[in-house]
């Protein structure tokens, strides 16, 4: 077995691409704290992909760019509706609470979708002094279970927020995937349908480190920076995180390597649906596999190849796929689990 | 002129060290959030300077670093006293009142050192339920103004701050420079004196991003993690921040730099005491140069070589220098300077 | 129909007893801010029924009597695991968040009533960075649906918190009800059994307005007074709350109060049932009854009697009585359901 | 001596016409959370007073009303500026850091009163995301110092304010005692010249609880209700606040109460300063007698007749008048002055 593992995307390191651009930025003296030519690139650079009307912050982490979304969205008093297993709910060590002081009302999902009925039993009490006021539905696209929302499925959530006038932020942390799986360009499952916030990821997709928060609903952008400086998401070398951005922006790298590791998460499904003793549980739309195998297997399994456990009662288990996972580590991870399973 | 100005050594990029580390960590799998190799050799190597009995935690940025630290130390009911120019109190934009709810009681002094006596201003009402009750004294080694404590003052500040029960937080953004002007150990400085907390500088210092926060009082030390997660401040790829650290650790390279940007501060402090025109206002001890010059030159100046003006009113400014700063951007500022004010 | 409803116990004035108490206070001079001898007096009356080793804290209301409590033992990253009925969950507009920035882990019951079994589903990720820590078990006593946790019922849970190092804080809005339906001693149901913190209910028997807040874990006790100056809950005429606390516990009037309240309740439930087209929905253990009844006649009985709907979708109701329901109010009540319902 | 001393108008009780009002709507039933018919009256009572356009918010106390109508106007990265003697900076033990994440940024006065030169000191940094943003004004009517703002002063502050897109805050603990002395209209020194929220003082003014929160400025008034229940200030039974507000605004009860403690203060102060060795420190406008008299003296003219020292380094003491202060009070106190002082 190689060293890749399938614990997560960010267990890889970085796009070769990604490296050259630190390289060529590394040295020499730029302004800090975002006021340097990068910067204007790379904002330009998604200005290209989303038109011109946006405004986006780079930040360290999803974590941050999670926050600062809701941040600009929220008052303390108000609550954000979201899937039981969202990221923000499960993965934050209450920063979301600690950070907006708004409520999380959360919705059991078999899939980790969000819809319009489930979103309903969070809609009442408006007006009501002694309940938190929803104001903003935060979906993850694609979804912490691999599964993806269509154009039509958003577009539908984004019209019924809307008409409650209520924002929606899209966790976008593997985006990329999302839109590789999709077919689509990027604008058409954001801006378009309404999205008014989006984290868009790099870290899972190949760069060292940081995000990037933009905003399709500009309304409050005045106001952003001064948020993210005391969430601390301020880079004083920005250019580093800029150049990377430009870097992957550049002709589609970003989605092509989504692309690359969604086949990859896509090889490793149709090998593993072939073991009798394995279940897929969800639908592998993007680049992780979630499958029921034989519990007294699982250790030994981990011990060659690293993975999580995403459900220790069901003995279910997560693979993910990253831009750096080969078609050779599919093939061995495949072996691997038919010498152990079958 | 070259492209280097005096703007703040956040401008400069990166060392060549510190490159070449992130080269070699580039690439490959390794687990995440701080439980990979890179980040066990880094916190081993901060061991090696400051002892076994430490505990390290890795961040982002300089904002986070001493935001950790303090939200350590501290309740929203607590205070933390600080020099009214502590970067805590002017260049946060209130992140710290935000994060820990503190309240800031501020000192004026004249070259940003905190002393006893200055401290003891603040020194009441403790046990009064309507007053904040102070818990953290933070002081900055070296200070935004350039000045560095001998280890005497820190010494004095640190028994009277555990003599009441206090504890107390170096703001080391710049400690690098600190410990290359008095020419002492690490430790001799920090631990040694009593120091509870430190946030030990990065990216100043020639790395890309990451700073440290050394806990050399580790009583609290469980629950930091969480904090740091809360915060925003937990990297996925956590290798990328020790693997930088590793390399300016090694061999001393912190200091070298550090020592370096200095004497290039030095020099042009030679060079501009020369001039009638200019008046240096604080000791340069470290990387940054305070003067006094003619106002209505300063704009034609930083039109040739970028600086920034410190204090509006009093037509006061500032030249920091960096790690990559040369013999011949000083010669060449020194030149223009003489051209311009002489 | 008399003017008194059913609509909350909050609804009813004072006792007079209460008033007289008042009156008696009302003139010349005491000391602020708790330092009088009225506040003395009625710590004292506490500590007469709880024991000496507790710190009585007075505040003015329930959110906050309930919030200083959480707040105690609680930092941001911590968890705050409840009954998805609490009132700290659904009537608080998201004050426990914004206050403690901690995250509430809620269980759906079907009385209201935590058990180990139901708390076991949020004890895990302990140690994990990325998950809020549980700390404390926040239970209503009696519960929001008008049922009585026993006494073995509590020192299960509190024994069960303190093997895992955490606290258990008890909402005691109506634990006088709760009291007086066990007829035990008030200290058998909390100190003893376990209990740290609890909110001891005034204004919803019989008060003008204050709660207490009870400490029988007093190991920070030193520091409380703090936070509820911070939390805004610190009367400076103290002596007005005190002055109430005093005449309620004299010649255990609140538990005789509460007594009369249940009975009333209990009364209304024998009425009700005798209806068939009532149907009870929980047992009447305290002062609230619930039933569902023909949704068509609700807006019809609220207009002679005020109560509030429970459960919109299921045409559940909620009366609740109070110190001052008459006998002859359930009859006319009774009388007013028969008419409408038979 | 009697019992009454000139330690604060919180050590006094409540107006007889309070007390009646209380009696009055002691017993039967009455909606919770401010939907009944004494809190309607006592918003019209208001109204009569300010006008139409207004809205009223009541609360609990002071820190309550300050914090309440600070929230309303700011974001975390704003900052307040306030007279260092603000008793939102000094005796709040960090309650509005806490609540609001706001930096107070604060001025040294001699009188407590701000002024446009004072506060221009702050006016910096404007949309520069590393400082906090201005957005409020907070001043002190009659300040903690017994000074009074003329309407011009506190015209120009308002003005230059609104000039500068921020808002007016007065915290009117004492205002009452201000108009009093004016001799103006309520509403000529507060919506006329521009105020955008007052806290209405109840407490200090012969009330048992309860403060008011007027929102001149009503543009962000739909959102109040929730912040209030945030932050804990919502009473359930609001009738017991009402009804004592509209005791005191009946009749001018509350101007009369005011004026009385005035004359009271100014006879005082007449006594004192015919006294050699007693210096009195500040104009005395309101209730407040500020004085530095002999510092062996202090501690046997407290343990006669308890009043607060308000400058221990200059031997500085307050004397406080209260609604309930009699002629008999002042001339036994000036006696026993002259007695211990001459």
């Amino acid at each position: 077995m190689g060293i890749r593992g399938f614990g997560s995307d960010n267990f890889s390191g970085v796009l070769p691409e990604v490296f050259k651009a630190l390289e060529e930025s590394a040295y020499g003296h730029a302004h800090s704290y975002g006021e340097d030519s990068y910067t204007e690139k790379a904002v330009a650079d998604f200005k290209e992909i989303f038109g011109e009307d946006i405004d986006v912050y780079f930040v360290y982490n999803g974590t941050g760019a999670n926050i600062l979304s809701l941040s600009a969205f929220t008052n303390s008093y108000n609550a954000i509706i979201c899937a039981e297993t969202a990221h923000i709910n499960v993965d934050e060590c209450g920063a979301i609470e600690k950070q907006t002081g708004s409520k999380l009302l959360t919705v059991p999902t078999f899939d980790g979708k969000l819809n319009v009925g489930l979103i309903q039993n969070h809609m009442h009490h408006f007006g009501d002094q002694h309940h938190v006021q929803p104001k903003v539905i935060s979906l993850t696209q694609c979804t912490e279970l691999g599964t993806v929302y269509s154009r039509d499925e958003l577009k539908e959530i984004c019209d019924f927020a809307h008409a409650h006038d209520m924002y929606v932020h899209m966790d976008g942390a593997r985006v990329a995937n999302a839109i590789a799986h999709l077919g689509c360009s990027p604008a058409s499952i954001t801006k378009e349908v309404g999205i008014d916030v989006m984290s868009f990821g790099g870290t899972k997709n190949g760069m060292m480190f940081g995000e990037a928060v933009i905003f399709f609903n500009t309304r409050i952008s005045k106001e952003v920076k001064y948020i993210r400086k005391q969430l601390m998401q301020l880079h004083s070398k920005t250019r580093f995180i800029a150049a990377q951005f430009s870097a992957v922006l550049k002709n589609d790298l970003w989605l092509k390597a989504a692309a690359h590791s969604n086949a990859m998460a896509k090889n490793l499904a149709n090998a593993a649906e072939q073991i009798p003793s394995v279940t897929l549980t969800q639908k592998v739309e993007a680049n992780e596999v979630f499958a029921i195998i034989p519990r007294d297997k699982i250790q030994k399994l981990q011990d060659e190849c690293f993975f999580y456990v995403w459900d220790e009662d069901a003995a279910e288990v997560r693979w993910v796929c990253s831009f750096d996972t080969t078609e050779n580590d599919i093939v061995e991870f495949a072996n691997l689990l038919r010498q152990e399973l079958c």
